[in-house]
């Protein structure tokens, strides 16, 4: 951040009084412009044995498999945001069952919440931020094209729980993928 | 917001192209300024039979009691903010337990995440937000001076499992107390 929101004028870095971390603070109206980390709501879709995953028509990660997914807005709850971005990116219609992973990337200050879900029918078609929307039995992920890693550590604990015979619920911190990789997050 | 951030030049609230939400975009260099919830970390610190609160020293809600929590910091996971918020306003050490509950605030853009953890020992003091730090049992908590709803949301939960004889992980949907006191959240 350069400029000041409010009024336009110059930004600068500093720790203001009471606080014990740079802010960008304006030069001119004194207004402190915090800066906090997004939530990535989404599900997980299950349909019998096998999850819905989207192949993705825009960056980052384009043509790469992922979850029903997307940044949390104002003036929604997060099952809402959850519901919202199922419905855009795959045209599906899903029951939510409960939250099953909250994945935290410090790195890129996101927080995914990734709610377990049943497929309410086979309705389901591409939005247009998806090339394809399709459903994976485990044997299919496709594990060497899944766009990202919390979407990789969501499907991975899925079907580890699945194999013990009940789903829990998991928190889980994701570092870089490859530091000289950093869109690959 | 009505100036850009990145070139100081006036902003626009539209409808980016492929997109279905009014947003602030630049009128000269385009950027989008997206606007998403923020969290709120922070824990309920149990000793023996009785919880740790703070009384705040700052606005908004001066002088009224509230767990120790505040907005999540970039670079930080979830439990690393809310081990932070504890010892900042409360001076005080525990150990995370689990994830108790995740309230939605959605008519203030906030989501609140709080830990069960264990206070580690009696060694608490008031951080410069708080005026005072103190166990209460359930007896004794001040429910009419409780700062934010979804702190006695949490609370009210919170002795409802106990006496149960089990705590589980709960998501609530948390509207306004009151139309006419919006600060009053």
């Amino acid at each position: 951040m350069k400029f000041c929101g409010e009024c336009g004028s110059t930004v600068v870095q500093i720790v203001p009084e009471g606080d014990n971390r740079l802010r960008d603070v304006c030069t001119v109206c004194q207004v402190v412009h915090y800066q906090n980390p997004k939530m990535v709501v989404g599900t997980l879709p299950e349909w019998e044995d096998k999850v819905l995953l989207c192949r993705r028509a825009i960056a980052p990660q384009y043509g790469k498999w992922t979850l029903p997914a997307g940044f949390m807005e104002n003036n929604e709850s997060t099952l809402q945001g959850a519901l919202r971005e199922t419905e855009e990116e795959a045209g599906a219609q899903v029951e939510i069952l409960e939250l099953f992973t909250l994945c935290n990337l410090p790195h890129i200050h996101q927080v995914y919440l990734i709610f377990r879900a049943r497929l309410l029918n086979l309705n389901f078609s591409p939005g247009f931020e998806s090339l394809e929307v399709k459903l994976f039995t485990e044997a299919e992920i496709p594990w060497g094209e899944i766009a990202f890693l919390a979407v990789e550590h969501t499907l991975r604990q899925y079907f580890e729980d699945r194999r013990k015979g009940g789903y829990a619920f998991h928190i889980a911190d994701i570092g870089r993928r490859n530091a000289l990789a950093e869109d690959n997050v």
